[in-house]
């Protein structure tokens, strides 16, 4: 195989879920059915490398000092959401249901994986939950181990500053039987049973 | 989202295989952990995109005139194997059996997808199969209906030119148990069934 070619199924190799097998293949496809596509994917990883970084106040990815979102006036500054991702602040974006602000740790902890507080940008949280207008930090990390485990560390560190947080709702899916939700989401929904 | 990360996101879905969801995935990994790969990855695709072409005897992919294969001095030049992508040609070299040459047709005949005998490069074929040093062409396309027909054309093309064409041998795998091998394959294999 050219040199080229190896070069370019190694460094496909590092996308995540990338094996050898399909390095190859997207490397053969790009070369002879989409040299186009590949030249707009060099230029667009070059693009994001250069001008991506994170958001002052949120943490998020954005090109300029503060992200869009941060910067909206429409925006309630009293309600701070925390989430792991920018895929997630995405699916809450969708709701349509919150209008407050967010702040994206990029991660979440996992002491097995080494990723402490420091990694998932705790002390930039409290700067930024601690500016005296947030009044209430919605926790909506995921509903993993880790995720839990990440909202009760950040709860914990929030609530000693004496700030009011919260976590998002647990309970059975939207159009979930009870026949095959699994028994842990059950039990939780009854200990959290609203009354109506 | 970012501007840049849109175009990346939009850039890395031209990839064989990655859908919105692997997409969004990818740009938000190699911006958070791996902007070293993802500048790697553009300097790959530029650079590929850039020097690697087509080899002018065998059709492969090449940063040179002819491939490293087809100037191989130890390699039988009566030798003429077709095979429809570099990976198949891989997998043959793999298996050390082979010391003849190679025809990449960079795909296969396919009626419903538009892919007529200009697209594989069969003129080329043609010509590199008829120099008069080519006495036997052994067709190793894929054993799928594309395949074979790709291969049926093909033999059928050289036979009329008084070549000799051979197609590799079908029958059941080895380590195949003939209980989970498929109807099909034992019928050919009964059919081509060989004195011990």
């Amino acid at each position: 195989m050219s040199k080229s070619l190896e070069f370019l199924t190694e460094a496909l190799r590092r996308l995540p879920g990338v094996g050898p097998k399909s390095a190859q293949r997207m490397a053969f496809h790009l070369l002879q059915h989409d040299r186009e596509g590949a030249a707009q994917l060099s230029r667009a990883l070059y693009q994001a490398v250069d001008a991506v970084h994170h958001c002052a106040l949120c943490n998020t990815f954005t090109e300029t000092e503060t992200c869009d979102t941060c910067i909206d006036e429409e925006r309630d500054r009293r309600l701070l959401c925390v989430v792991e991702t920018p895929a997630d602040q995405m699916m809450i974006e969708q709701t349509l249901t919150y209008k407050g602000l967010y702040f994206v740790l990029m991660g979440r902890l996992s002491p097995l994986d080494g990723i402490g507080p420091k990694d998932i940008h705790l002390e930039k949280l409290l700067a930024r939950a601690s500016d005296g207008v947030v009044s209430e930090v919605v926790l909506a990390t995921n509903f993993t181990n880790e995720g839990e485990a990440t909202a009760h560390y950040i709860s914990e560190m929030l609530k000693a500053r004496g700030l009011q947080v919260s976590r998002l709702a647990r309970g059975v899916p939207v159009g979930g039987e009870l026949e095959y939700v699994d028994a842990g989401t059950i039990a939780r929904a009854m200990l959290d049973r609203r009354s109506t």
